[in-house]
């Protein structure tokens, strides 16, 4: 694998930022769209469990409808690519199963050896007042994470937006009744020429009022 | 900037694993850890409110004691670095000025002109209902995933553990009583040469179970 420099991986992030202008004229490669939507199915969960979709909005109808449902942000049209991230709501035996199966499948295991596995992942989303929905939103973030990161690594923008209106995203999108449940969204693509938020000294507290020392 | 090809993009999320056993004589060099403690140091987060502290556990007693925590998890000694990942409990209007501070020195603006952004946040946080604590460990798993991708990226191996006793880490890093919450811990390193789990297939669902177009 070929591997990125650590000055490399700082300019990376300071390169990113959540962009406020996209080039409507810049679309993605087909290969590098391709890379990033791998980027999502590879994304590491707790477990594994992969409580997720991941909703590319292609249909220029609809984008052009979710810009109303993310108060007003025309980065849901302008970038080259927008993803909605949904969980899974209410994450439960049945989904375990789903993943057992799967591990079965891909590592050729009998369906047993992993009955521990299985009981153990069922009685920790059945704990006593264990938000399901609330940790499933949190796995979903590292997929965001990663995303972002990725995307940036390949020299592609992007913009998080958590200012959606989640259900009336699941309405647009069809989510109602699937058991999906929109969490957060991205835009992806290229910044505009004329952003001037893009080169905007980043603000962030000092190195020593966020890492500390034990 | 330099840019990471599509197929090094998926190649290294091909790459990355939960390392179950890190090699204990492995030391991440400084300079790449420096660079990974930036990552953690410009991760976005929304508003760029930073809501969060990661404590480096340098000192080799608490590490030894901080397996207790983890279900005996062995990554925690034997990974080269030790981050937890805490946010800010409770996060308040006084959070948002620390913030709005920070944006007026960096951006050299005048407080007045950031007003209004300030008030619209401290709304959003005082929000009838709204989990502020959810919220905060949401935006960690955003720098999670950072961390993740961005060692992998450099050629770094991780281990994110979410079966920790998160209180028990409090007491044992002296957080309790500062404002500050374990909510997630990541090793970092590298694989030893018998990690079996380092080279069995990755249990994902189809891309077609995962990503839905609209």
């Amino acid at each position: 694998m070929n591997t990125v420099s650590a000055a490399d991986a700082v300019a990376l992030h300071q390169w990113r930022y959540a962009v406020k202008a996209f080039d409507p004229s810049k679309t993605i490669p087909t290969e590098q769209w391709a890379a990033l939507e791998q980027t999502l199915v590879l994304a590491p969960s707790s477990f594994g469990l992969q409580p997720w979709k991941f909703i590319v909005v292609e249909d220029a109808a609809i984008r052009e409808e979710l810009i109303g449902a993310a108060w007003g942000q025309r980065q849901v049209v302008d970038g080259s690519h927008f993803v909605v991230f949904a969980i899974k709501s209410g994450l439960n035996a049945d989904d375990v199963d789903r993943h057992i199966a799967r591990a079965c499948e891909i590592q050729s295991a009998p369906k047993e050896s992993l009955d521990g596995l299985r009981k153990m992942i069922v009685g920790f989303l059945g704990m006593p007042g264990f938000d399901v929905d609330a940790w499933s939103a949190k796995q979903v973030y590292i997929a965001l994470g990663n995303f972002m990161t990725t995307a940036a690594a390949m020299g592609i923008d992007t913009c998080p937006m958590e200012g959606i209106n989640p259900p009336k995203i699941d309405e647009l999108l069809g989510l109602e009744g699937t058991g999906y449940k929109t969490v957060v969204a991205c835009g992806a693509g290229y910044r505009s020429a004329d952003d001037k938020y893009a080169e905007r000294p980043k603000v962030r507290f000092a190195a020593e009022d966020v890492i500390q020392r034990v």
